[in-house]
């Protein structure tokens, strides 16, 4: 017999990018660093023996909170501390959306979040990003009129590496009426010559939640750990009532406060990050590929007319080079790339230059 | 403004067990192993690179899967890793009982059921136990009467220690046409001469959920690790619909992995918690403290008319000692005592023998 809920029923789940075992795969498809922890983080894995793991962990995770809370100028009641990035988008939602209501994306986004959407049993709403990747300039009329009473968006965006500046989104929280979740995931890479910041909305609203996570930024993404900041009248419902008792671990509570100690060593990695990402551009432009501007780690790589983006795809895996193909509107002529290390990346150039010939066609 | 669902604003939450952070507690009030995990979980842990957290984990945990199939005899597609047994008692909830229906408990029980219920926005269906803890002989009967579509069970149950047997379990997911939860998080602590075996109920019946965890019986509650044990079409939809996407982390997979790998080490624990067990329940009754006979790593202790639980529990407490105190009906008058190493429980002994003053009252 099937038990399932009619929602779950209907559904079919969140496809994660491929994770190879294999060392050997040069891997571009899911948006990791490409360096490792800082040796802070390495030190701070030394020290923890088992004993320390034979009881419950801090329930709420304050030492890292009050870590995190003196990082970025706010009150440990600002900040939730969740199982990696989903954890906190989940609870979001669990905490704020009526299963009769509905949530709002701007299109096409992380794919997650109407996965998110089906497995709560409410409604997906979805508002078409504008030809350049930028959102509406009357988006926040368009929430209200669609009724949503959650807006879920990433920010830098994924998968074009678009950046909504920090106005924009306070005119926005201003604007709609319901929660407004800002998805940071990939903040860390943004110029800082943008003078990016939207923290100063959660003092400013009372329905801005922003997500924040270790995984990209701070290389953890096999530790499962990310953050939200918020109004904390926001962020209350969710650590005292909806999220799992103990849902972060006494290990990765230990390793993510030393990231957030050795914050300097990170930010060395955003910056070769984002020196990459001009050189990968340029190199990509030349032969053909133009990239939209990114503020985040990866690229989304428009694809000669020549070639399909699913081919190039396939034949860069062949290659054993993993990078992302997503086969959806407005996106199946382009192929999303992470951006890795000088060397992954002058690989990956080297691959489509031999699989493009030089605009000869085709050659797998 | 409160932008919480209308069944979060009504509820209040969990309320974990203390968590003092200093170690000269003694603390027998969450039912922690006394041991630190094997030598072979300490080598896991030894092993681990930072490097090895840039990339995400395994999803669905397949190596750590593939040792529990191994060791219970099962198939891979038979076991879901979880976060700890609270997510996967979340995830049984949110993926097979409807907003609209109810769950059903054996009351009292964990208080965590009825939070979960809550913040799910479902029904929660009580029904009492008998006055020596055991189910009601028509407890099928009484739950397919209340309409619940899922029944949550902990065996060995908390907090009394006192086991239903499997032939009753047989009986009763036959009866059942919900979901049966056996919530099995103290099922290592079950004397092995009762030859307590609920796995096969798995094989039988499609309607039934076995949680397992790494917290008590492997001394990992620091980890949160857990996993359930089901048909593959009661698995599948939460590995693959309503679990986050990469719901548990690569250190507590590896670690998880070594620790039922040497199994055989933390069964010598559960060998010196049975002992104590019969020893602590012995002084006890020696000072007129009558406990009922546990299958589990904790007894649950009447006092003597003379006093009442919450005095003491607050005198043990001033004294150093942590015990868990119920204010609710039915145990209000009972005290939940972890058992802890020799020493610890002798000291409990010791001061509890100091507070009673051999029967001459109260003496705080």
């Amino acid at each position: 017999m099937n038990y399932e809920r009619s929602n779950i029923k209907k559904m079919t789940g969140y496809t994660p990018g491929e994770q190879p075992d294999s060392a050997a795969i040069i891997k571009l498809n899911t948006n990791e660093n490409p360096f490792p922890a800082s040796p802070a983080v390495a030190a701070a894995l030394a020290t923890i023996r088992v004993d320390s793991l034979r009881r419950y962990p801090p329930p709420t995770a304050l030492p890292l909170r009050t870590a995190l809370a003196a990082c970025h100028r706010v009150h440990a009641d600002n900040i939730i501390v969740t199982n990696g990035g989903d954890e906190l988008l989940r609870l979001a939602i669990s905490t704020f959306v009526e299963t009769s209501d509905a949530i709002a994306i701007a299109n096409p986004s992380y794919s997650l979040y109407e996965v998110l959407a089906q497995a709560h049993g409410c409604g997906m709403i979805k508002l078409e990003l504008r030809d350049d990747w930028s959102l509406p300039t009357d988006f926040g009329q368009q929430l209200n009129a669609s009724g949503a009473t959650m807006c879920l968006l990433v920010n830098p965006h994924a998968p074009s590496g678009q950046l909504t500046d920090s106005d924009e989104l306070r005119q926005l929280a201003a604007d709609f009426k319901g929660v407004l979740v800002i998805d940071e995931a990939y903040v860390d890479f943004v110029d800082p010559e943008q003078g990016h910041d939207c923290l100063p909305l959660i003092r400013e609203f009372d329905n801005v939640l922003i997500l924040r996570t270790f995984s990209k930024g701070y290389s953890l993404a096999g530790l499962r750990m990310a953050y939200g900041l918020a109004a904390g009248s926001l962020i209350a419902p969710m650590q005292h009532k909806t999220k799992d008792s103990y849902n972060t671990d006494f290990i990765a509570q230990t390793l993510a406060r030393a990231a957030i100690e050795s914050r300097a060593y990170a930010a060395e990695t955003w910056a070769y990050v984002r020196r990459e990402r001009t050189i990968m551009a340029d190199s990509l432009q030349k032969m053909g590929f133009h990239s939209h501007p990114s503020q985040s780690n990866f690229l989304l790589v428009g694809v000669p007319s020549l070639f399909t983006a699913e081919s190039l795809y396939e034949a860069l895996k062949q290659r054993g080079i993993l990078i992302r193909y997503f086969n959806q509107p407005r996106l199946r002529d382009k192929l999303r790339i992470s951006l890795g290390t000088q060397t992954e990346n002058a690989r990956l150039i080297d691959a489509l230059r031999d699989i493009t010939g030089a605009g000869q066609g085709l050659r797998i």
